[in-house]
């Protein structure tokens, strides 16, 4: 259904900016947004004239079925400046892909690709101001679809809500983690939604996080839910090993995510000849590298945080401490090297970058 | 905290009410909606004045967390009318307990018991006339819980609304459906939400049951993620099976919901020396009674549905009919049993009636 919609985006411009009330310095991830919202609706058996309009808070009834049955996706995309006030997107094809894989698997109708790119790169380009430059600065944008019919019946909705906010952002981790490995808990069944960007998949984590946090570690590291065997993701990102020189990550399935930063580091690794290995990993061989000294770096690798260095690990109650190696470490090198690219200060052979004109 | 909370109900009542608008004849399931609705916000580490209210629309913010990261926990209930006017809930206490169970797994905060009777009998109570008697009608009553937080950082929400809104009901599934034996997707992983009713476990159905109907089944038999050989719910019901006179149902579990309609069934089975079993039970096992004669009936179970008889199941490309045996079935036995004491027309020796005075 891509390219079967007219362009036809109504644009209501915000009568004042609120861009001075905030703090720049001092921000607080996702809890501030822009002047303008993109807002399209699902009805009838089709997508609605898509707006941008001033963000604002909207009207729901009780029983809309995303407040109880969960038909939600989302995206998270990031704007980035340049010295000269250039503004790019990364790989936004990729994040348009796969909110289209996620409502599929939802059950919910995909978004036309030119309503996508002309809504993203409007409201982007309404509130470029909110964009600021420096390496670490970024708009957050945050694509999402929901359920929004007036029934309780539990079955597919039949009109949805697609929509795109923006946040302005600073790096999200601060420093390194420290992860517990699941023994217990899960993320994702075989057959399920884990690959999806699906909304439940994140409430589902927060408990289990919250006992790890307890215990003193900021994340869990997912592992599969037959065995506990396998090392799948770290919290809500990907997760890479270094051992013995060699970065490894899981493969993509259905129970993992199929992540943009995942994917252009691998990229990034093969370009400079970093050795990378998809495949299954054990939690047995990083503990075995770990006591042997092979074991040297874990980062996990998402848009937010692009990569979040790990310290150390639990599993089965011991503590597994990573020796700290720091500039030539791959998760800084990597990092560098992604951000450089997403900020438009070293080449983009990939061609990943997207500008907002 | 289940009684530390001091009673203060407010209670706005709706001006004029809608009922004289609503064809009892002809309702479409949960789309209709009475006069009132219960409303109570947790704010500030604390649950604030509970309020009932007329139903109405509400104001969400686009970034409020249920939107992004699914929060979102529910409850299915009705209330009944005798033929004296008298309104039941059935086993309100079981779904109290149980909301509050699916709370903690999405680390949300656990609603206070005296909170949840109050409002739901006042609310109950305020809209009694909306309450039908007769058989299969009833007044389907939906507890639920959302985060309200505007925030999209992928954490647990500040801030959370519970509510309950009531819909007429007559009879949710007309007839006997065929289901499908999922051999592919799955519903819940071990050491996931499963067991919880969960926003996000809703969605994820949708997708795999739209193929189903596709093939012409109206829903899916769910089965282990891990190995697709055990026998776990029926879309969004528990699942019974008889084998040779004997009724069996699968064990609850962190992938099984601890149904009140399930668990009724089992002590109804047990009261009316009707053999039951609760075991795993294997795909192989019904395929093959199917096959020697010895398997007899299969039906859902659940508070939407009562009882849904299941009429033949597709496996491994092989579609497998049940005999008829209609007045003798242990649907129908149990079906009425369960609707004789909801209605009050029966004793209620195991005391799961509760009025609402």
């Amino acid at each position: 259904m891509s390219n079967n919609y007219t362009s036809n985006l109504h644009i209501e411009k915000a009568k004042t900016s609120k861009i001075n009330t905030v703090d720049f310095d001092n921000l607080t991830f996702g809890r501030t947004f822009t002047d303008h919202m993109f807002i399209c609706d699902f009805v009838d058996g089709k997508w609605q004239q898509p707006k941008i309009m001033p963000y604002q808070a909207m009207t729901m009834d009780p029983s809309a079925r995303v407040f109880h049955y969960g038909q939600a996706v989302f995206e998270g995309m990031k704007a980035y400046k340049d010295d000269k006030g250039d503004v790019f997107l990364f790989r936004p094809d990729q994040n348009f892909k796969r909110i289209n894989k996620s409502c599929a698997r939802l059950a919910m109708p995909e978004f036309p690709e030119n309503y996508f790119f002309e809504g993203l790169t409007t409201l982007v380009n309404l509130d470029r101001d909110w964009v600021k430059p420096g390496m670490g600065n970024s708009l957050y944008l945050r694509p999402f679809a929901i359920a929004i019919d007036s029934a309780i019946a539990a079955a597919p909705s039949d009109s949805y809500r697609f929509m795109i906010i923006c946040s302005p952002a600073k790096a999200y981790y601060k420093g390194t983690v420290k992860v517990l490995i699941a023994e217990e808990f899960s993320r994702s069944a075989n057959g399920g939604v884990g690959f999806a960007k699906a909304a439940g998949n994140y409430a589902a984590q927060f408990y289990p996080t919250s006992l790890a946090q307890k215990k003193g570690y900021q994340q869990v590291i997912w592992t599969d839910a037959d065995t506990h065997t396998f090392l799948e993701e770290a919290g809500t990102m990907n997760v890479f090993f270094r051992i013995n020189d060699t970065l490894i990550t899981a493969p993509i399935s259905d129970r993992i995510l199929d992540g943009v930063t995942r994917k252009s580091l691998i990229q990034l690794a093969e370009d400079n000849d970093i050795p990378i290995e998809v495949r299954q990993i054990k939690v047995s061989e990083i503990v075995e590298a770990s006591k042997n000294g092979t074991l040297q770096e874990i980062f996990g690798a998402g848009t937010a945080a692009v990569i979040s260095p790990i310290e150390g690990f639990e599993y089965k109650d011991t503590y597994y401490n990573l020796p700290q190696i720091e500039d030539h470490s791959y998760s800084s090198i990597l990092k560098n090297k992604m951000m450089s690219i997403q900020h438009n200060l070293s080449e983009d052979k990939n061609e990943w970058r997207y500008e907002v004109k």
